[in-house]
């Protein structure tokens, strides 16, 4: 094995791009060079890419062969390669940072097996968990975790996340059984087979889930699947305060009750939800806990809904509704599910800008967390602060909450600085700066706040291990080699 | 950072050892070199250690800065480093094949601190489960995580242990919010704080969990906890074939039941156990279902003891039996526990060996795992083959099933040679090799095997990074270094 270099160096001069794309033409691999779909393939939700951080080519795999020949020719020629499976990243995971190549896994977007007896199923990164779920309904059968309607899972796995349904069923953590992946070298590793557990050997799939395409790309995922929520009922409950909304979620805990989802917003994100229109009703604009029971028993059902009941009621909730019509499910659901699209509207310029933080704690520091959130908001030295439009909405269940900030774009220092105290305040509290989300660029700092140097330390040591040239999405994550800055980033 | 070894080199003389030891005495680290004490930390369950494999001294550190000060000073004299926290793994993993020292958690074993509205605990690796559970009882609160009774935190973090549990609750993998750990070199590095989740760079607490002490020895970690089993049923069912069993698990899950518990004992397990005297009464000698049942809701639990008994009348069941009384449940759930002592009654002689498989396959393959470990035993050309005794007890819900044989100890390596059968087999079935004992020394071909020479190789090179000069746990998981070997392994 090679020295690990002191600097990382890349070749994309044009003469290497073209050498490269002849190449892998030889092996019938489909590639395009279009400018418009190049930039496509870089741009972040809400945040283009730069013209300097487009890839140069972009090619379209159909197989896990055709991903290795890329990687090893990548790996030979020294270029860079970022991943694109369907672009909703939040972090920055998807930019160009160097310029390189972009492997697109959109034509790999099959079920490749399905196995109902062992309730799980093969497929390729490129399809999407919600098309995946269409062909799972008719066998009563479904994959839990819930990001973005657009996401795929290539890019689940990459960011390690989830979503409502995650206080019930977990994260990509817990619903990944292997996969199979192709190093930077080229070379093809299947992390296991489909048993649901295993002590063989180091867990090269956690490994993998979360490294946000820095370590390896994943050319086939066996899922666990779940079966189809029954009896499905939704419940909404409102109170004075964050705090009594956070206190019925772990006396729920507590009593051993575990329900579908449990999805808390607060007085602003009500009234954008109102604002937006985009909900079947109009709302009372108080912190508002969203429920979700469902089983196959209905009579441990309505002993749930009853024990809510109680504990909505010892925390004097202002008002509590549960319905099995499916009518007013999809109103009362459909408040929660357009949260992401109302804040969009709260813009009183199209170029205003929509930016949120990620932070988890321990759930009996969420309300801190929040309250703190205000707190920095309210102090942010900024002459437009007043202009700001700030909400909360929390997958409570997991202490994990989106705070958000729609302001005019001249503010965007003043607000990114508000976000990392954040994420400071909440690493404080004992918890992560991202939940679900992932780093990119745009959180490396505060990675290296909450794991320390040591941490990122171990984390580069790794990706120098499995991708020594650091061709594998660069920058991501944590910056290739620490050039000092790392410590004038601590805070 | 240095270039990898091309062969790793350890300095085990007396002078070597004798100044770490002066060096960590002004740490004031306490420490043995009876000789009958540094035998008892590399001794694997029913098969000793033999002289060359023991350690020369032996650590008992009693904070994370005695652990980095003990590694630090390793990592510099080269002195390997095994680990001892109660010694009840089987796979070899505490052997010292090198020599060297081993570091015991024995000192470190308190409860740090309990978060009873987060439901998570902070401990130490020389904790065991049951001690902790005693301690968690009075809250309503337990760890859900049940290997051997005797073991301890830190090496179910090791080994990514599992249990009767695991079918309701997952196993260590979903039970570890984050890690502090100390590095070969001896930095520490802590992997999260307390959130219950986090997409916060790579998952390197994951890397940890089943790496046998490997990467980096635990010296703290935050566990989920989950509210005490209430109303808790038992349940016993006798089928006509061990396939019947499985169907009713597959059938069960299909239907969304969640059960507690779900073990399948063959025919001859249950002579054992009866043979055994160990439990409170003679059973059946046909395939046996245990079934535990469990929730807050009175409700959900009729309904689901309605739902398993229709399933099993349709396996055509020879008996079925719930009970609540908690006499009769310590009776029943006293025969599953009293297996792994009932085996050992099995032995005709002192001397005899007590050897078992750890396979895991997709359920829809455990029968013909089970139907195939019987051929390939009856198989065996072995001429005291009729003198083995052999059975199967499952983990049946994840698929996982030990196979075990008493036998003559003249056979040894006619029953490694079944195992490694039945493991191969396993692989076929889609499966892994161990589903929660671990590598350790005995299954690293057939961990080859499962994850091929490039997945091996991955592995290797995530511990040069982390661990470059290979003094932790050495040719533990895989060979440090492929000798060629490898490829001769390969079946």
């Amino acid at each position: 094995m090679p020295q690990p270099p002191s600097s990382y160096t890349y070749n994309h001069t044009q003469t290497n791009i073209t050498s490269l794309i002849s190449h892998l033409e030889t092996h019938n691999i489909p590639y395009s060079t279009d400018p418009e779909t190049l930039t496509s393939k870089a741009n972040t939700p809400h945040s283009p890419a730069q013209p300097h951080e487009t890839p140069l080519a972009v090619f379209f795999p159909t197989s896990t062969q055709h991903v290795s020949t890329i990687l090893k020719a990548c790996h030979e020629r020294l270029v860079a390669v970022t991943t694109f499976s369907s672009g909703t990243s939040f972090g920055g995971a998807l930019t160009a940072t160097r310029g390189g190549i972009c492997v697109s896994f959109e034509k790999m977007n099959k079920i490749v097996r399905l196995n109902e007896d062992d309730m799980d199923v093969v497929v390729q990164p490129g399809l999407g968990w919600v098309e995946l779920n269409e062909v799972l309904r008719e066998k009563g059968l479904f994959f839990p975790v819930d990001p973005a309607p657009g996401a795929s899972v290539g890019g689940m796995i990459a960011m390690s996340c989830s979503g409502t349904n995650a206080y019930r069923y977990g994260t990509m953590k817990e619903w990944v059984i292997s996969l199979t992946a192709v190093l930077a070298n080229g070379s093809i590793i299947k992390t296991h087979n489909r048993p649901r557990k295993s002590s063989a050997g180091y867990d090269l799939t956690h490994l993998l889930i979360g490294s946000e395409g820095t370590l390896a790309l994943v050319t086939q995922a066996v899922l666990k699947l779940a079966i189809l929520p029954q009896n499905l009922h939704v419940g909404l409950a409102t109170f004075t305060s964050f705090q009594h909304g956070v206190n019925v979620v772990v006396a729920l805990q507590k009593a051993g009750h575990q329900l579908e989802a449990l999805e808390l917003a607060d007085g602003p994100q009500m009234h954008c939800v109102n604002y937006s229109r985009l909900a079947g009703q109009v709302f009372s604009e108080t912190p508002t806990l969203f429920l979700k029971f469902a089983g196959p028993s209905t009579a441990l059902l309505t002993d749930q809904i009853r024990a809510v009941e109680q504990l909505c009621k010892a925390q004097n909730a202002l008002s509590y509704e549960v319905t099995a019509d499916t009518h007013r499910i999809d109103v009362l659901w459909g408040a929660r599910k357009c949260i992401g699209r109302a804040l969009l509207t709260m813009k009183k310029h199209p170029s205003d800008l929509f930016m949120h933080s990620d932070c988890a704690v321990p759930i009996s520091n969420l309300a801190a967390l929040v309250e703190g959130t205000h707190e920095l908001i309210a102090a942010a030295p900024s002459r437009n602060r007043k202009e700001w439009f700030c909400a909360n909405v929390g997958h409570v269940g997991d202490g994990n909450v989106h705070s958000s900030i729609i302001c005019p774009v001249a503010d965007r220092l003043a607000v990114e600085r508000v976000l990392r105290q954040i994420a400071s305040l909440a690493l404080r509290l004992e918890g992560t700066v991202t939940g679900e989300h992932g780093v990119g660029l745009k959180l490396r700092d505060a990675l290296l706040e909450e794991v320390g140097g040591q941490g990122v330390e171990a984390m580069r040591r790794v990706k120098r291990a499995l991708d020594e040239r650091g061709i594998l999405n660069p920058d991501k994550v944590f910056r290739l080699e620490d050039d000092g800055g790392e410590e004038r980033a601590k805070l």
